[in-house]
């Protein structure tokens, strides 16, 4: 085995050149069978390995820096950086992150996670070397799904014209998660396919034949222009802005990669090499799948079906089939998402509803002032975007839509803890941000049909409303309570007294098992299901303050700016008497890991919230 | 006069055409005369005013849609639209807004104040009227500053290759309201300066005389490639793209502009109309100081000078001092702007180290996450943004700067109530946003020496840390207190017993003056400046509580998430049987006025919180 002979960094540069390919099927080997078991991303991950091989080749690590975009096609620089071991623990709590991260090697130069940030981090380090006098090289290496965000572009604003060597790879594989979109991605892909060089230099006679005999200077440059248009002179677009454009290059070349970066080093500007790869190469079911094998949950290798068959529905699930009864009920109801149209359970109403349908790329913040307009245009749209991901738009939410009050609903998916993709990912925020801002409302619901009861109460509020819900399998417990919907209301499980639960979204399934629990010491108990967040229910808490010794809150959630925080200052400005306790999310960044096991460590899990309650009693 | 035929909307459209240039200049000068006394955009406004003309005479308003990016170009817009009377109340606390507002009249479609939204927006109107099946024209203007944010190229990217009609103007004076940086920008003045047509032609020639006798295909088309890099065929770069690129034309020349927005709406895609302004175009002062004419205070129309003399310090002069003592003393500090070397006084810093000091264009993401980058690089970055606008780099601060809890310093003017530009640019939700941020630290100074203390700790301190501060004169009271900066530790001021008022940045002068007003009417009063919003001083607040019977929190921010529900917290969670009377801003949009009348309205001025006191006291 070659891999065997690579246990630390810059080991690689020991393997004979004619060894590249066998080297490279190996790693694949490797991280199919890794993945296969911890689960992780597969596919960028094999479309990334010759790209990974070539720049440890042709780079001195770990002075020169490479900034990897996204960051979850790293594996293959995690395994050329001695951390092959760490494969076992992918993504597991405790174990090795499935992102670069600093603390884990000073490979990795920067942590990254969210879409689109590698140019302007690589930037940074650029003028940081400048200014210190140093000499190494820095990498930037973004996907051209990631080239759809506007960070990107604005960062690819700055180092154009600069004077200094910077290179980016444009990893371009067609594709971000889902199928990509727009103009940028229609450039690339001409690239792709034009028979370039003889094209180019047939065309360029043609036009200039055709400028000959033009009807004056005006028409016959016109006619050039639109003879140019047709062909395409690979990364004039980049070039344009003043970035030197090499490629397109085979990214499955090891040497042919080596030999261009080289020659990308020597230059004294900003360098961007165009590589052409396949997402999934060399496994089968994933060149086939790449949005399944995207992130994937173990899989059998031989056919690549997942090991767990999903039993029970999520919420995703159940967004997606209310999505579709709400667009058959009412003609004004749009769908936008930001590259997310599985993720977000959005695929079904794209099939049935394709010209209500809009995949924006990974542009969050566009999602959302388009949905103003959308809105200011006269439809109610629905904008469904992950938790962490909606961060990008705080301002726009802010901005666009809440000040003009415009008829939105978020649908934020993967609110809470979401698990092995951890820090970068974690959903624990939104309560914050979004309650922080005027005409929102939020809600959470308890169980899979709440999420559809909201849906419609949302569409019926002509207003801007968001509806947060959590990651995985949709809790299916408390079916038998299902009142209706009523604006700020929420909703009385359970009366008794001494202890109140007052749970939101996620954690009504945790304070049912705590509920229980205390019902089984002989406890007196109520459990009430939130439902707002904003406006929280005031009368609830007057009430729920009368007759009860202990109220709770639960949510997943950091505490500033969340849901317990508001019940609390209601609480104290009353003098309701009531002592408050809130569980959340501590004033920390939440690591990979196993959702349960998380849940322990930070302390909201039914256990922790049992020995919180003991201790607020005693 | 025939400004006094426009009374309404469409009245335009009588003028005959050949008294458009007379009607531009009667408007103008109306604009500079009112303007001069209330104070306004007047650069953006005079620049504008040909273009909004020829959109009035080529559309049908209401029924078609201008979206105005940033707005603040809209004047002459209102003029036309039946608002004359408004210019007297201009920006006024009551009177018309600086920006477009939907509630002021029907021609206003869409509410903008931030960069870089006009796109978004415009496509949102276009996608709804072609699933309603409207058949009226949308029409976005927005600046080539506005064209440096990302939020306009992931729109860009969308309305490419979209198969009906949309129009973008593109409104190019060469500059945002500093000078232009990056790619972009020099690309846009590439076109400016060509001669285009004839040399485009002769560069064509020579490019493939070259070709021809090239070493072979691909060094020949290399060459070609090379010298079409010299020519600019114009607009290439939007063509690449997928967008129909018309221009440049004169933005001055009302007949050709109706011409080519009229041959715009007849095409089944989107069109790029490229125009070239000037700003301040008409009026000397404006012409020469561009920037100072951005947005202007009252002055004198013979000289252009303000009519108001400036005679004591603001908050950003003290920032700009600060800034390049710091700069003296450490090698590591550099200093990053989106846009505002001006408005955040970082010009004295630029002139002193321009190697050290980066104005990244309208793009507060990529600032952000630059910054970041050089942290990692091993520099000490201060960003400096207004608070409105840094709410656009929330994801990048949370996932980039303190995820890996990098020393990176923000700058934060304008916090708080800003006044008279009104709802978009009050800073008021600053320190909710960032007080959910894990690894966070968040400060306000008390006064004009306090930034200066704030600054020199901030950079001792080695992690992600923020200082508010608001517009205008800075506060030069309680000069005798200056005790050194401790984290996370307030200030006690005047202690005595009774009312312990605990302020926040600005609020410390509006507590100074309750804390008189209350001593003058013989009640114990104690007056501490908060200093750390987060953390904030737990030990004050438990030390206060145990001999005061009122604690009063006094900050210029929402509720939600703020100083003065962190202080309700802790005394809640630990009982400590104080009662707490938090000021804050309403959960509202604040409007445009006079600061001073704003927080009269609000209740957060003196005699509201007096007046509360009494009544929590009561």
């Amino acid at each position: 085995m070659l891999l065997e002979q690579i246990q630390q960094t810059n080991d690689i540069k020991k393997i004979e050149p004619r060894d590249y390919p066998l080297l490279a099927e190996e790693i694949r080997q490797f991280l199919i069978e890794k993945i296969s078991v911890t689960g992780g991303h597969l596919g960028s991950n094999l479309g990334a390995v010759e790209l990974t091989m070539a720049l440890h080749l042709a780079l001195n690590l770990p002075e020169d820096k490479i900034v990897w975009d996204v960051g979850h096609q790293s594996y293959t620089h995690k395994l050329l950086t001695g951390r092959r071991d760490g494969f076992d623990t992918l993504r597991k709590y405790g174990g090795m992150s499935g992102f670069p991260k600093r603390k884990e090697s000073d490979c990795d130069c920067f942590d990254t996670g969210h879409s689109s940030t590698s140019i302007s981090a690589g930037l940074g380090l650029v003028r940081a070397r400048d200014i210190q006098g140093g000499t190494n090289t820095v990498v930037s290496v973004i996907g051209d799904g990631a080239l759809t965000g506007g960070m990107a572009y604005e960062a690819l604003n700055n180092a154009a014209r600069m004077e200094t060597n910077y290179i980016i790879i444009l990893n371009d594989n067609n594709m971000s998660i889902s199928e990509n979109v727009g103009g940028v991605s229609k450039y690339l892909s001409n690239i792709r396919t034009s028979n370039k060089y003889l094209d180019v230099k047939d065309n360029i006679y043609d036009a200039v034949r055709k400028t000959k005999y033009g009807d004056g200077v005006v028409t016959g440059v016109r006619r050039v222009k639109n003879s140019l248009k047709q062909l395409v002179i690979p990364g004039m677009w980049f070039e344009d802005l003043g970035i030197t454009y090499l490629g397109p290059v085979d990214g499955h070349d090891v040497n042919g990669l080596v030999r261009v970066i080289r020659e990308a080093k020597r230059r004294k500007n900003c360098v961007l090499i165009h590589i052409l790869t396949q997402k999934g190469k060399g496994y089968g079911p994933a060149e086939k799948h790449p949005a399944r094998f995207h992130g994937a949950e173990p899989f059998d290798v031989a056919t690549g079906v997942p090991l767990k068959k999903k039993t029970k529905a999520n919420y995703t699930d159940v967004f997606s089939t209310v999505m579709v009864k709400l667009a058959a009920r009412h003609e004004d109801v749009v769908a936008i998402t930001a590259a997310m149209p599985d993720g977000t359970g959005l695929k079904r109403f794209r099939n049935l509803y394709p010209e209500r349908f809009f995949d924006v790329g990974i542009a969050e913040e566009h999602a959302v002032t388009f949905a103003a307009g959308l809105a200011v245009g006269g439809l109610h749209p629905v904008v469904a975007i992950y938790s962490s991901f909606l961060q990008r738009a705080y301002d726009q939410i802010l901005h666009d839509v809440c000040l003009q009050n415009l008829p939105v609903i978020f649908a934020i998916d993967r609110a809470g803890l979401v698990g092995s993709d951890g820090e970068t990912h974690q959903g624990i925020f939104d309560l914050s941000f979004l309650s922080s801002i005027p005409n929102m409302h939020l809600m959470a619901p308890k169980n899979k049909w709440e999420l559809s009861d909201m849906m419609k109460f949302a569409y019926d509020f002509k207003g801007p409303i968001a509806i947060r819900y959590p990651r995985g399998t949709a809790y299916d417990g408390l079916q038998e309570m299902r009142t209706p919907i009523e604006m700020g209301k929420s909703e009385m499980i359970y009366e008794e007294s001494g202890i109140a639960l007052m749970a939101a979204g996620s954690m009504v399934c945790t304070a049912v098992n705590v509920y229980n629990s205390l019902k089984a010491q002989g406890r007196s108990c109520t459990l009430v299901n939130a439902r707002f967040i904003k406006p929280i229910d005031e009368d609830m808490v007057r009430r729920l303050a009368r007759n009860h010794e202990l109220l709770v809150t639960l949510e997943e959630n950091v505490a500033s700016g969340g849901f317990g925080e508001k019940v609390r200052e209601l609480v104290d400005r009353e003098k309701l008497g009531i002592q408050v306790l809130t569980v959340t999310i501590p004033d920390e960044y939440v690591e990979h890991g196993n959702v349960d096991i998380l849940k322990k460590e930070i302390g909201i899990d039914e256990e922790s919230v049992l020995k919180k309650i003991s201790a607020a009693l005693s």
